[in-house]
C-alpha cells in the first residue's frame, strides 16, 4: 500500500477543493492510503458532504487534526518551530514512513521543510524546485531546475539535478537521455560566471546525462531541450518573467478583443482555438513543481489550484511511485556519479 | 556642433539601412556631424545614390574606411587588439573628441570596448546595458538595468547604477524621481542572495533616489516601478525571456489564426488591433539600449535594425546631448552620493 500525506490547509481558494480531489482520487486508487492535515472537523464536516458523490467513507482517510497556516515573517527557517499544518504533515510523513507529500501552502516553507525533514539523495548537497513547463513546441515539455529553491547554487549541484532531473524526464516522457541545457546570458563557451563554466566542465564530463551545452532564455521557450537546467535565482527569474508574459498577452489580447464590435466577433471566431492555447500555458493543467533530490516524493501544487489541479498533484505523486524502484535506481546513478569524480 | 561617431558595418541586413539613416538624420540636423565607420568605398557609393533623396552630399559626412566587422571567438577581450570598424569608431570617437556612438554590432564587444575606452563617470565601476522596455500599461516605459554588461555584480555597482538611470529617465520621461525597484525572487525583505540585501540597505539609505524595494518579474512586466534594477544574469534572463515569451506568443496566435477559414476572418477583424499590439512590443520601435555611467553617450542598436531603428537610435543619443550639462549634473549627483558614503 502506498502512502501520501496531503497538507490541505494551505490552499488560496480554502481547503473544499483539497478535499473533493483527496476523495476523488481515492475513489480510483482504493490501495493508497491518504492522510488529510488540517483542521478534523472541518474535514469531517467536508467529507460527509461528499462521501454519496464519490462512494467514500470517513474511515477511507486518515485525519490529522491541525490547525495553523504556516506563516513566514523574517526568516524561513521559522517554519521549524512554529506550529502549522505544513510542519504536521512533514512530521507525520517522517514518522508514519509515507511515500511522498502534497501541499499548495508557501513555496519558500515548504522547499524549506523538505530540506530539512527529508534525507537526501547520496551526492545531492541541496533540493532543486523543479516545475514541468509548457513549450511553443506541440506536446512538449520541458522540466526546469532549480527554478528558486536555492539562491547560491554551486556547480556541484548543477551537476547532481542534470542526473536527477534526467531520471524524472526518462520516467515521465517517456524518452531516454533527455537532452539538457545549461541557462546562461549567451551560449558561447566563454560566456557566463565562473561557477556556470565550472559546471560546464562537469556536465561536459558527466556520463550520465545527455548535456548540449549553454542555452539562451529563447531555447527553453522554444523547446529545444527536455531539461532547463538553472542556477536557481536564474531558474526562478525565468519561470516567474515566462509565467507572467503570457498571462500579461492574454491580458492584451483581451482588451483588444473588446474594443469594439467587429473585434468581438472576431474573438468569437478565434475562441475555442485560444482556449486550447490557455490550457497549454494555464499552469494549473501541467500540474504542480517536485522538490527533486530527496528520498521521497515531493510536490507542490499552486497556490491557487482547484480540485482538477489537486487531483493531478496527488497523480503525480502516484506516477512516480508506481514506477518500479525509483528511488532505488536513481540512488544507485548518483552513486556512480561519486566514484567518477 | 555636436558629433556622432556611427558604426555602420555591423548590421544583420547590410549598411544600407545605417547609411540611409544617417542621412535622413543629417538632413533634419545640419548642425551635427555624423562619422561613418565602415569600408569607404561602400559609404560613397550609397551617398551617391542617396544624395538627391535626402538633399546631402558626401561631403556632409566624416567617412573613416574600416573594413573588419568585429568578431569574438573566445574572449571578449580580443576586441581590444583585433582590427574592426566597431574598435576604430572608438577610437575615433576619442581622438577626435566626439560626443556619441551608436553601433548595431555584436553586444558583447560594443560593452567590452565601451568599458575600456570610454571615461566613466565618477564612483561608477563599471558601465551598464539599458535598454528600454515597453509594459503592459499604455504608454509606459520602463528602463531596465543591468541587462547582462556585467556577470558579477556588486551591491555598489547597484547603488550608483540607481542614480544614473534616475537622471535618465527623469530626462527621457520627463518624470522626477522616479521609481526604482531590485529585481528579485520575491518581494519579502528577508528574500535573496547576501548580495542582493546589501544593495536593498544602500538603495534605502540613498536619497538621491525612489526606491520601492525588492520587485519580482511580474512588477516589472506590468510596469509597476519606472526603473528595474537588476543584476546583470538576472537582468539578461529577464530581458530576453520577456522578448521572447512575446515573440512566441504572436507566433501561436499566428498558428491559431491559420487554423481555417473562420479563424482567418477572426484574424482579419482583429488585424489593426494586433498590429499595434506588435508595434509597442517590438524592440524595434522602442530604440536601441544605453550603455551608461559613461563621459559619453552610447548607444547599441539592434543587430536588426532597419532605417527607422537607426535613425530612432541617432536620436537617442541626440535628445540627450540636448538636455543642458546632462553629464555634467549626473557627474554631480554621483560625487555627493560618495560624500554621503
Amino acid at each position: 500500500m502506498k502512502k501520501i500525506v496531503f497538507d490541505i490547509l494551505n490552499n488560496d481558494n480554502g481547503i473544499s477543493y483539497a478535499i473533493k480531489a483527496a476523495c476523488s482520487f481515492k475513489s480510483k486508487n482504493k490501495d493508497y492510503q491518504i492522510a488529510l492535515v488540517a483542521d478534523k472537523d472541518i474535514i469531517e464536516k467536508e467529507l460527509i458532504k461528499l462521501k454519496n458523490k464519490y462512494k467514500i467513507s470517513i474511515d477511507d482517510f486518515i485525519i490529522v487534526d491541525s490547525k495553523n497556516l504556516v506563516h513566514i515573517k523574517n526568516s524561513p527557517r521559522e517554519v521549524l518551530k512554529n506550529s502549522s499544518s505544513m510542519l504536521d504533515a512533514f512530521n507525520y510523513l517522517n514518522e508514519n514512513n509515507f511515500d511522498g507529500i502534497v501541499s499548495s501552502g508557501d513555496s519558500g516553507a515548504f522547499i524549506t521543510l523538505s530540506s530539512f525533514k527529508i534525507k537526501r539523495l547520496p551526492n545531492v548537497s541541496r533540493p532543486a524546485f523543479m516545475p514541468i513547463l509548457p513549450t511553443l513546441q506541440n506536446n512538449k515539455y520541458a522540466l526546469l531546475l532549480d527554478a528558486g529553491a536555492n539562491i547560491e547554487t554551486s556547480y556541484e549541484y548543477l551537476n547532481n539535478w542534470a542526473v536527477v532531473a534526467s531520471q524524472y524526464y526518462e520516467l515521465i516522457f517517456n524518452k531516454q537521455k533527455p537532452s539538457i541545457g545549461l541557462l546562461n546570458v549567451g551560449t558561447e563557451e566563454y560566456k557566463g560566471s565562473a561557477n556556470l563554466k565550472e559546471a560546464y566542465k562537469l556536465l561536459k564530463n558527466n556520463k550520465e546525462v545527455n548535456f548540449t551545452g549553454f542555452i539562451e532564455p529563447k531555447d527553453g521557450i522554444a523547446g529545444n531541450v527536455d531539461i532547463i537546467l538553472a542556477e536557481g535565482q536564474s531558474g526562478n527569474i525565468f519561470l516567474k518573467t515566462l509565467e507572467h508574459s503570457f498571462l500579461g498577452f492574454g491580458k492584451l489580447l483581451k482588451n483588444i478583443i473588446n474594443t469594439n464590435l467587429l473585434t468581438k466577433i472576431g474573438g468569437l471566431l478565434l475562441k475555442r482555438q485560444l482556449k486550447k492555447l490557455k490550457a497549454k500555458f494555464d499552469y494549473r493543467n501541467v500540474g504542480g513543481a517536485y522538490i527533486v533530490g530527496l528520498e521521497k516524493l515531493v510536490v507542490k501544487a499552486h497556490g491557487g489550484s482547484d480540485e482538477i489541479a489537486f487531483e493531478n498533484a496527488l497523480n503525480q505523486v502516484k506516477f512516480l511511485l508506481e514506477k518500479k524502484d525509483f528511488v532505488k535506481k536513481l540512488t544507485n546513478k548518483l552513486e556512480v556519479l561519486n566514484n567518477e569524480a
